[in-house]
């Protein structure tokens, strides 16, 4: 991950791109490129989009849209001064405590959001 | 990032939500959450979004939206079988000859997505 | 539709809240508006989503969310000096070029987008 | 706004798109076409935003993705049985109670979500 995230600095150093990489640039950024992976999935049924990664061209597509979601929120988390990895870990714990683990697991809806 | 994947698996199975992490269902709400984290910028002059960080209450949502797009990326890649970190590195590999580093890098708008 | 233009500008003027619906913001707006219709709907079956409206607290947060998606659409168009009607007039018309009725229509997926 | 309403109507059935456009997908299309919209913003500084129309081919971009995210809302409210119309007159009067015109009004950000 600090590698990838290294490379990301340098590549937008070295293109100067570093003046458009704001904070709010890059959350809107992110958003759109989340948007793109929804894209793939938008009209498919639930077993098509089960069997997403049987079709190659999809697959390919899902990857590299899974990387432009990553990219940007690293960068985000770069421009903040964020780590997302602690930020999910201290998410998770609170989690704990906000949907504790039923006696009996009922088949509700989650929410974690 | 494989503990904390370990960890999302097992909070999910143990509240038996499994059924609802399909594919499609953790795309749309990788989506939602991104939305979530613009939000806090959408109003924001430059100004203030290059302070987000300064002011408690909006660090704190910031740090709670990256968690949760985290979360659901990496829900997303393992509902899907794809290692994000593989594929953010083979992305900036196409990256690197897509966007060749300008002789006298230039100040225009970036594109990575 | 004008009536309802006219009241969102009103609206907007009394509350001095011009300077910050400029058209990058507005376009934010939206789609966090639209994120957020969509997190009605992120965890629910096919069969839960088509009955969404007999539900009366989600019937009311699917109003509410359709009614904010409008309402920046518009505030948006406003911004930018473009009419929403006609412009959907236009995209129906080469939309009828590029999608051909077929002779006999086949169930693929649809991409108007 | 009725009479593009039932174009929209007609040029789903005569391709026999209507299995695809459920609630769910649709809310999900209207989402990604808003990012769409997003996109064309996401790197532009406050000024190339506001002169977004002078330039054709963006103009022509915005356009088209407008018509978008209508043509969507507008086919997310047939499936649901919304008039978007009364939704946003409702929320309107709504919003009328929840942000009282200040006396002084004072340059604060807004939020009508």
């Amino acid at each position: 991950m600090e590698g990838l995230r290294q490379r990301l600095v340098e590549f937008a150093a070295a293109r100067r791109w570093e003046p458009f990489h704001t904070p709010k640039n890059l959350a809107a950024a992110l958003s759109v490129e989340a948007g793109e992976l929804l894209e793939i999935f938008q009209w498919l049924t639930p077993e098509q989009a089960a069997a997403v990664m049987s079709d190659p061209e999809r697959a390919h597509r899902v990857r590299d849209e899974v990387a432009d979601v990553l990219a940007y929120l690293v960068q985000f988390c770069t421009a903040v001064g964020v780590d997302p990895l602690e930020a999910l870990a201290a998410k998770i714990e609170r989690n704990q405590h906000r949907f504790p683990v039923p006696e009996e697991a009922v088949d509700v809806n989650p929410d974690v959001g």
